[in-house]
């Protein structure tokens, strides 16, 4: 399969990815690295905070967004990174156990002013559980490569 | 030391945490794990993209910054997590041996409307290199218990 192009992006677009099963093991040990927060670490700690119970990292919900992703679409495209991320919602706890998805819209493209031979595509990102339950969004721009002028439609 | 409550934060005030140093080895073993792109992976593809030269993966420097401000004052702070994530902006890449820190500015605070028990901190993290080069900026509201309201001032 040749990889994609940004004139291959299209408005409107939804693509449903994974699924992953998040464990327990993999929920603490991400915390332990990079987020040590009780809420994340330890079950006892967790059921008396907001959470109600032992929930991943948001940023770990990112992370296997992004992995998520990049198996899904993104290594098959010719991704050259994001600038950032416009905007992230933790909406619902991420517990052990559940099988994630992500469902990936894209919200508009557009070609870049000052180079040329790439475009954006802004994308709204979300992670779903079993029951479809959206428990992350997170809405990013893309940089793809265009196609060479003489290839382009 | 007391934990900090929400009204121990002042709009303001600014902390400077760190250092921590970065190695190529982390930088490669978190792109394989959550965001496997050439330009994080190997030398030899990253220098032939946008950053020129193998760099950590975007998602990797949030991660790092969320450590190294959990460990400089969120862990001292009765944090109750926080609903997501504003903006991040990768404005330059962060490439092996660099050892960062992290500039955390108090943008503005608010009492929670809906839970009496709880305020939010919007802050400012940017994560800087040995010059002061800021390589990465995030704006987040923290969710940060407040005193109980007899000790209130």
């Amino acid at each position: 399969m040749p990889k994609l192009h940004w004139e291959d992006f299209e408005t409107g677009t939804v693509g449903v990815y994974g699924p992953r099963l998040v464990t327990r093991e993999e929920i603490v040990a991400f915390a332990a690295e990079f987020d040590p927060q009780p809420m994340h670490l330890d079950e006892a700690a967790a059921s008396a905070t907001l959470l109600g119970g032992l929930a991943a990292s948001g940023w770990h919900s990112c992370c296997l967004l992004m992995r998520i992703i990049a198996d899904g679409f993104i290594n098959e495209s010719h991704s050259m990174g994001a600038p950032g991320v416009d905007e992230v919602r933790w909406l619902k706890p991420l517990r052990p156990g559940t099988r994630v998805r992500v469902r990936a819209t894209v919200l508009d493209k557009r070609a870049s002013n000052s180079r040329p031979e790439l475009g954006f595509v802004r994308g709204l990102f979300e992670m779903l559980d079993e029951q479809g339950e959206v428990l992350t969004t997170l809405e990013s721009s893309l940089m793809v490569k265009r196609r060479p002028p003489e290839a382009r439609p």
